[in-house]
């Protein structure tokens, strides 16, 4: 069976790109985007911080009130932005619920930004 | 001269922060937020990731619009946020404007994420 030559031009229109190398694509940039719209918030940084820094690797979200000096249902509005981002694992024991760094998060991030 | 001893207590009461650790200060979270605000957008990575391909090392601001598919009022409104966040360096040659990255910006994003 002998391959039939292709009537379709070799080389594709020109356009404006002026070098042609690639670009972020749209959907690729709209899910990047989402964790740093997670980090772009003061009171979010500072509970990163607090998880990261807990010496048990995890913090129960009755102590993260009093450091930011905010209510409950304002620190676990901010907790489920930083869950939904990736970035913190949750988990329900007992009364309460246990936060810890999800492992390499922030790495991944450092990722994105070093291969944009 | 005899130093008087102190009727202070010597030690301060107990706070609710359960491990007295450091925890990021209000001001410096928010100004660290400032640089993810200028990430979270789909648009301004796909701006970012443009100049940071370009093999000359500078993107005119009139071959920016066209990749984005984005007028240059819009473009040149995300690409104003990008250099007041510190990310790119603007130089007016001419008519155009030329954006290049400020080198070591990026690295220094991901240090403020390992230092959280």
């Amino acid at each position: 069976m002998t391959a039939l030559p292709t009537l379709e031009p070799a080389t594709t229109p020109a356009r404006c790109a002026p070098t042609g190398r690639p670009v972020l694509g749209a959907e690729a940039a709209r899910q990047k985007a989402l964790v740093f719209k997670a980090l772009a918030d003061p009171n979010r940084l500072r509970l990163l911080s607090i998880v990261k820094g807990e010496p048990s690797g995890e913090s129960c979200v009755c102590d993260l009130t009093e450091p930011l000096g905010l209510g409950q249902p304002t620190v676990s509005h901010h907790l489920k932005i930083l869950v939904d981002a990736g970035l913190l694992h949750r988990e329900k024991r007992g009364t309460w619920a246990y936060y810890s760094l999800v492992p390499g998060a922030l790495d991944d991030v450092s990722g994105i930004l070093a291969k944009l």
